[in-house]
């Protein structure tokens, strides 16, 4: 499969945002873009999981409340989680009747949804489309490491799960556009240490960049800004030096979300975010009030998943990456 | 939304599937019509996962070989199964290198990743697109319910998990078309036994296969076969009766895949089949026949996914159910 290219009638575009973090997110580097902040890391819910669905939901109505759309004018909604069979998409979305999709694909899943919402816009299945995820840290790190009251040391190539929800509108008639999509193929370099998601995403990133690239025939600096989805410090480097190896110099045009959520000074995060929710947060805050304010123009946006579970980890098995690329694009007018 | 039409240009057509099922699916009502039978539970692997995943990727590579294709030339793959961060997917398609969505919808995934490809193909973003899930009873029963080795007491109202994988290649230039499409919304009548699965997806069902003879204006004789997932014998005369008491009388029309796969009087599973192979391995082998050797021409298939997890039955929550639709025909031709 090649870049495929969202041209002709019923370009899609992204119409609206909204972004909803959670305390730790809201003292970071993005603090002023975020729509809403929770500094209760329970949202009143009696669970970790319930509060990650409340967290969906509440940023989903923050969507359509700034979109001034109602619920039944969605015609199709893409979501996806880090949950065992995605339970905070499932529960947080059930209030909304809203046709489904559900999606797994890691810390991708978010790029993964606005390539098939933009698909199902551009090709005439939706007028609009709703890409979301979510995640949050204590869910996560109960499913994935340790329960938090065990207070388990965490390594240096550690990332944390961002609790943040990011939402996109995709519709027609907008002026940030889709214009191209690669869908990431599952690259597995071997990597088995589940501390180190970064390097074992890293492969990923580089060849879904590189090919996104080569199909377009781009220069280096044809984007403001390449975005990677949470290689976090560690694994960003390694996708920068092996680009630049390919020829794709970025200089300071790159950028990673898990990089960027956190302080690095201030904030103790070890390598940075991670989660379905880092780079759609940051995304749904930051990077679009960029496009929309004119601070820049085009942005290569290249999630980022590892494709393990718990029990592949402790069967030896080794962790797949995957990274999808959407170009996002002003038009001139 | 409602039920999307796929006419015109680049209508999306089956143009091949493969099964590959368990030993006692292949012990089953269906055995003629499987293309492989493994009467090894485990596929000489080491653990159920990894039998999983190698029970897709058998299944895939029959695919490609039936159809005389190279998975080069497949532009999307659309994959998911049952497990935790769907690691039989995404392990099971790592050799392959072909650009891939990953999805959760539960058992309802088969048909989710149908719609998707059939998008794709007709939208012109493929000319080649693969849905395809797995599950497997060991690997489910250890990860929803009981270690196998416990000899846990299953109610009555239970089903068994298929062992198997179905798969669809879609494409264009065939002669059994995917007309339409209906997705599904998720629907949540509170229903919190986990046991009684069947009935916790039943309104789901109704409420997608009303939605599609509505949107079409279609009688209720208009498929040969309107086809539930697996909603096993409880639900779907659940979903029969109510189905009836809309005006769409099925009659002897209705068929569900949990009751279909097994021998009722022969094989001791409850209250049928179910997961995300059973309605793929029996629309890929038994139903997919059907209409290639002319033996019906409309084919309706509903699959069901129950949207719930063990944390979330844990904590008390109901379990959300929905149901995607596909139209399946044979061209005149």
């Amino acid at each position: 499969m090649k870049t495929i290219s969202f041209s002709g009638t019923n370009k899609p575009c992204i119409l609206e945002t909204a972004s909803s973090v959670g305390k730790k997110e809201g003292e970071g580097n993005l603090a002023p873009y975020y729509d809403n902040i929770f500094t209760d890391s329970r949202l009143s819910e009696k669970s970790w999981e319930k509060a990650e669905s409340k967290l969906l939901k509440t940023n989903l109505t923050t969507l359509l409340n700034k979109a001034g759309e109602k619920a039944e004018n969605i015609d199709l909604v893409f979501c996806g989680d880090l949950l065992n069979q995605c339970i905070s998409s499932n529960f947080g979305l059930v209030d909304f009747h809203i046709p489904f999709f559900g999606l797994y694909g890691a810390c991708s899943t978010f790029v993964e949804g606005m390539i098939l919402a933009a698909m199902a816009v551009h090709g005439g299945y939706a007028k609009k489309a709703v890409a979301i995820t979510s995640s949050h840290f204590c869910s996560s790190e109960r499913q994935y490491r340790f329960p938090l009251e065990y207070g388990g040391q965490r390594t240096p190539t550690a990332q944390w799960t961002v609790t943040g929800s990011g939402a996109a509108l995709i519709g027609t008639g907008g002026k940030i556009e889709i214009t191209h999509a690669t869908v990431g193929k599952i690259v597995d370099y071997g990597i088995t240490d589940a501390n180190n998601m970064g390097a074992a995403m890293a492969p990923a990133a580089i060849e879904s960049i590189k090919q996104h690239f080569e199909d377009r025939n781009l220069s280096p600096d044809y984007f403001d800004y390449v975005v990677t989805g949470d290689l976090g410090h560690i694994g960003m480097q390694v996708a920068y030096d092996q680009l630049k190896k390919y020829g794709i110099d970025l200089k300071d045009r790159y950028i990673d979300c898990g990089d960027k959520i956190f302080d690095k000074e201030a904030q103790d995060v070890h390598a940075g975010g991670s989660g379905c929710g880092c780079c759609a947060s940051v995304f749904s805050s930051w990077l679009y009030h960029l496009l929309k304010e004119k601070k820049c123009k085009r942005i290569l946006l290249a999630a980022t998943g590892a494709l393990m579970s718990p029990t592949s980890s402790f069967q030896g098995e080794s962790i797949p990456g995957i990274a999808h690329c959407v170009a996002i694009e002003r038009s001139e007018n």
